[in-house]
């Protein structure tokens, strides 16, 4: 299959919603500028993608998810903004542009990623909008979303996201910058700040399809692998790759001393941990046929890329 | 009716709920602590309370919902700590103690009040914590709540603490500093910032127990007039009360030349005003009898408070 058109596909499909969803301004515009900024910086859109490849896998279409899986990338989208500001990672540029502290000042980037987050879980209670903006009547295409799945999926997303999520995993990778590094820990980062709301994007695909419990375990699994492989991938390159591919600047792990992969094990350990967890996460995926060829592809992907 | 006694039991039942659900520390500690010290920082718990006394208004017992309650506490909580932030408020003193950001630094108030808010959400997926905490089976008290109504009430707490609630007034108050003030961006700012998130504690009551919708429009309107009250005494307060019963530095309103009901009217207009409203929230509640007297006293009492 052609994993590029894939994911080019399904990223214009998670944009056409974000945009027209965002497309009638609230006040104060300031705000509704800030959010929109960081929003359509030019993001990939992989978790949202990962929520619709495992819900096609589990025999689903795309639209009928598309603002459930839409409403990662604004949970993803308000951490960037929170993580860039002055006193967390303290960073200037964001895929090539500057942080939204540097437009719009550290109040309005605090309150955009407030929005953001918030926005996220009224998007995860709305069953009709993912219709609505692609002018199909409900009777056409409409696949009723049970309540209690709908709260299992919002239950998982402010799980992984809040304190025991990538909250807590922020708070532990702030502190660990100037310790000494343990794998624990780093683990432990990792799981929390990465990899927990990337294994919740691709659990949202069976619970939305109301899939059994044997078929949630093995998605379970393979978001777990590809998220703390796409964590040391994000290392790797934050050494390796240029300021133009990243789009921010290169080395900025190292600057502020933070626990990363490369730092504990070597650049050449860290790309075998990757390689070993991308294989493991497209081993869990040993009971799908190619209904799942997307999910195997996008882990392939996500090791490959360079930026 | 004994107000006084009937907050004070009400209160101690979210605290109780709330000291057991933050009594297991998370890693790390610190942020654990950040979280818990604005949270049991002296607040009146005034929004769960709402919730509870129109949950009973309507029928219900407070036990039944206090999970669905004190997520409303933690959802307020995590916009005091970012309100009171040196790029917002740049407040050092909130209850008559440290603000946040003064006893943990930025990043961890800033990460406290991104895992209150999410936190939040996760608390209203819930439908047990609320007996296991009280030691009781649930045979024994289980009001089972319908998902979809758990959905609704989801969809208003996001809706009214978002962008188009909350979040919005607050980016909106701080725009108004220094600039000419006008009744209609006062009564916008009041509405979103702080009528808002009491409006939907009010229907958290009338949406859990099931009630129609004539009643969700009476108590919709009581939350509204009781919400906009509540602001106008704040400001009134923040000139004429002392700090050591308000426990923040007083006419903190005016050095930052925000606009606000007195500054506009005049402190007796204001204050007719926030009488008008107690009595329009009054009024609003004839279609009950004496199971809405806490209600009509707890709106009395708003405007009678001191700190």
């Amino acid at each position: 299959m052609d994993i590029q058109a894939y994911l080019k596909e399904r990223r214009e499909l998670v944009d056409l919603y974000l945009r027209n969803y965002f497309s009638i301004p609230i006040e104060p515009l300031i705000l509704h500028r800030a959010m929109t900024y960081s929003l359509f910086a030019g993001g990939k859109r992989i978790r949202p993608i990962l929520a619709i490849a495992s819900f096609e896998a589990c025999g689903g279409n795309a639209e009928d998810i598309i603002h459930y899986a839409a409403a990662l990338e604004l949970i993803h989208t308000y951490s960037l903004i929170h993580d860039d500001l002055p006193s967390m990672d303290n960073d200037d540029l964001r895929r090539g542009k500057p942080t939204s502290h540097k437009v719009f000042g550290e109040a309005m980037a605090i309150l955009a990623g407030d929005a953001l987050l918030t926005e996220a879980f009224f998007m995860l209670t709305d069953n009709s909008s993912g219709y609505h903006f692609l002018n199909r009547g409900k009777g056409e295409l409409y696949k009723e979303i049970k309540p209690s799945s709908l709260i299992r999926v919002i239950k998982d997303v402010a799980f992984s996201a809040g304190m025991h999520g990538m909250v807590g995993g922020q708070a532990k990778d702030i502190l660990s910058e100037n310790s000494e590094p343990d794998s624990e820990t780093l683990a432990s980062i990792h799981l929390r700040k990465t990899a927990a709301l990337i294994t919740t994007s691709v659990r949202m695909g069976p619970l939305l399809a109301e899939s059994d419990e044997t078929t949630l375990n093995a998605l379970t699994k393979y978001g777990k692998y590809v998220g703390l492989a796409f964590q040391i991938v994000d290392d790797i390159l934050d050494i390796e790759g240029s300021t133009e591919e990243m789009g921010k600047k290169i080395g900025s792990d190292q600057k502020l001393k933070k626990m990363t992969y490369p730092v504990l094990f070597g650049m050449e350990k860290s790309k075998h941990k990757a390689e070993e967890l991308i294989s493991a996460a497209i081993e869990s995926l040993k009971r799908f046929s190619s209904e799942a060829d997307p999910l195997r592809e996008i882990a392939r992907y996500l090791i490959k890329r360079r930026a």
